[in-house]
């Protein structure tokens, strides 16, 4: 089996290297890439959606060119294992989701997805070849029109120094920055050090 | 200079690769990860957390195991040019930031920063040289402490097929999974069409 680019040998290395494990989402990950793609016009652009935050983006950021940081891949905290890939202008687009009801052909991998076994319970050489034996017969597909509009990350606006924290934060968030409006993730925060190449100086300023 | 693993060269071809393009953020968050690591004991696991959905991201993801998927990076959306790595267990770590102040030595990096000059009027090549030139000394660092469990991803609990799509959805979320309690991106679906490997047959569900 070909992954996209890749060689299946090439793949997994990838996924160990990017992922930090084979992960048995991803190896399916990579089949749902696969699906869409060669459902897909070749000669277009297309945008990515993601219906869980768990293992399948790194699938979609190592085999697509849609990433969380270019803004082309959004992730949808649905809890279904699914993805989209559609045209990024007309929206149109083919959906990729794991079919429970082909599931049940491959008892392993149905007992790891509907959770039925504990990790220790698992047997993961099997879980990996039964993935891997099934390919795409464990996928239906889709297809799917979007409003790209909706899912295109909104430009970031004017920006200015916040008056609290002293850092550069997009205006239209309010009169000081969100993490000093309250939803600041940090207990602790000890003064800012200046940093230079050869030496560090005291800092001036505290967020 | 040094960008982790890579060579600056290396680094820059590994940004095209992944996120498409050489975006001046993401050299600066070549430079961002390597102050946070450098300052970081060597033998511990990072957790990462980045202040902006935008480009800095796919520098985390390049350079440290951390990752959408996996879990290890936590995006936050407050707009500030800013990355935290912490101690997954102790919360402790260190959040590097882009200091405006410094960034008036910089004239095109801050107009840049600051949009004061449209994308034609912009010298990219004077901006990128300005940003590799001055590596982290436009940067700050600051000591923090999170609370790690507030930002460690929520197992994802007991899970069951919605009774509306048909897929398996996290019964947490109530009595059919999120997409079909009204948060679709999806204008228009068309009937699932089941895929074999030889033949496609006429799909047996929509959702």
């Amino acid at each position: 089996m070909k992954i996209e680019a890749y060689s299946q040998e090439e793949y997994l290395e990838q996924l160990k290297a990017f992922h930090g494990s084979m992960a048995p989402g991803l190896i399916i990950g990579g089949a749902m890439v696969n699906l869409a793609m060669k459902t897909l016009p070749k000669d277009k652009l297309y945008d990515a959606i993601c219906e869980t935050p768990l293992c399948l983006p790194d699938a979609i950021q190592l085999l697509t060119p849609c990433t969380i940081g270019n803004g082309w891949l959004t992730v949808l905290n649905f809890g279904r294992f699914a993805i989209t890939l559609y045209d990024k202008y007309s929206g149109v687009g083919v959906r990729v989701y794991l079919d429970s009801a082909k599931l049940k052909k491959y008892p392993e991998v149905y007992s790891w997805y509907f959770k039925l076994k504990s990790k220790p319970e698992q047997d993961f050489q099997l879980l990996i070849s039964q993935i891997m034996g099934a390919e795409e017969q464990i996928l239906s597909l889709q297809h799917v029109r979007v409003q790209p509009e909706s899912l295109r990350r909104k430009k970031i606006g004017p920006v200015a120094d916040c008056p609290e924290c002293g850092e550069c934060y997009p205006v239209r968030d309010g009169l000081s920055c969100k993490a000093c409006q309250g939803e600041s993730p940090y207990l602790e925060v000890e003064a800012s050090e200046m940093m230079n190449k050869n030496h560090n100086l005291a800092g001036d300023k505290a967020a």
